[in-house]
């Protein structure tokens, strides 16, 4: 699910601990992370450095290390950042529909020109990185628990039974598209999103994603 | 879905224009491959060199840049030699046993501590290698064309729609549990087969996978 380009920082999602620069430096920490992003799409994770993030955003080096520790956390805090748009789940009256689009966005956000390389980036570092793959892990959980309005409404609706897990839904119209992007590296379309889509309402209309006590 | 250890070189499936040792060569083969998968293991593919492959292969380093080229041959042979095995898709006389056998064959070959090294350096390395990632994209195109008996007899059976397409029904199935692994770095597991199974049955059941003329 794609993440618009203005995050919008949210003071009660922050974790004690976590460094979180607000007002005056949330300027700061937006030029940091898009010299992260810059970075990986130029070089990759392996070859990402906080001499790469210093010269692109015009933070010092040392001020780099003291509040992201390293390259680990910068990559870390870029990922928290894109997770904190405003992007909001479709809501187009019928959870096919709702499917669909949800599956469309994934596919737009994956197959543009720039906006591939973002997010496969990050994907990829997490092969490399554990603290990447922790931050992809929570980035991800976020996304699909925003999407329950969508499965909450198709109850209502009676489109698809009582206690149907959303977040299982959102993650089975998401997987065949990730497995052919990242895993089989095919090439995927709209053919493919509709696919994933229609799959998904089937088996939640049959009850495979309803929650067992 | 997992290969076996022991590889079976086959003549018939040979490209022209591929170095493909048999016979006596095969030996050097196998342990050139041997020498790329613990390299993979070790150092993931940024830090894969020929000269590691001459040290843990006993094959000397021109040999290796003559027959394979460099690390992205190495990588892409490897990985053609994974897909030369005997693995035969499950056969356990319904749909849904086959899927369940199936999810679960997937589970097992990327959770156990030695078994998840292979496969998931071979996907780590395909966003670095355009070659690897072709080799991947060939690997897999192969193994789920190994299910279609698995769709033909459910046909037959009467299970699933007429015109059903074997290659969707097997990456429906995996594409969930590809997810947990490598995108969203969730744990997976036997409850995760299941579902992944029921999902795909009860898609195919809705006729989602009927190719269209």
């Amino acid at each position: 699910m794609p993440s618009d380009s203005s995050p919008q920082p949210d003071a009660s999602a922050r974790t004690p601990g976590t460094v979180r620069p607000g007002g005056r430096t949330a300027r700061t920490r937006a030029a940091v992370r898009d010299a992260v992003l810059s970075g990986l799409v130029e070089n990759g994770y392996p070859g990402l450095t906080v001499e790469y993030v210093a010269e692109h955003s015009g933070v010092h080096k040392t001020t780099l290390y003291r509040r992201w520790g390293g390259v680990e956390g910068l990559l870390a805090d870029a990922l928290e950042l894109a997770g904190e748009d405003s992007w909001p789940p479709p809501d187009t009256g019928t959870l096919g529909g709702d499917l669909r689009a949800l599956a469309q966005e994934i596919v737009d956000s994956f197959t543009g020109p720039a906006a591939a390389a973002g997010p496969a980036t990050f994907i990829a570092a997490a092969f490399q990185s554990a603290r990447a793959a922790d931050a992809l892990r929570h980035f991800y959980t976020e996304r699909f628990a925003r999407c329950a309005p969508v499965i909450t409404r198709a109850v209502d609706r009676g489109e698809v039974p009582s206690g149907t897990d959303p977040g299982a839904v959102a993650r089975a119209v998401s997987a065949p598209l990730f497995l052919r992007l990242f895993i089989t590296r095919e090439p995927v379309g709209s053919a493919d999103a509709d696919q994933a889509a229609e799959a998904a309402l089937a088996a939640a209309r049959a009850g495979v994603y309803v929650r067992h006590p």
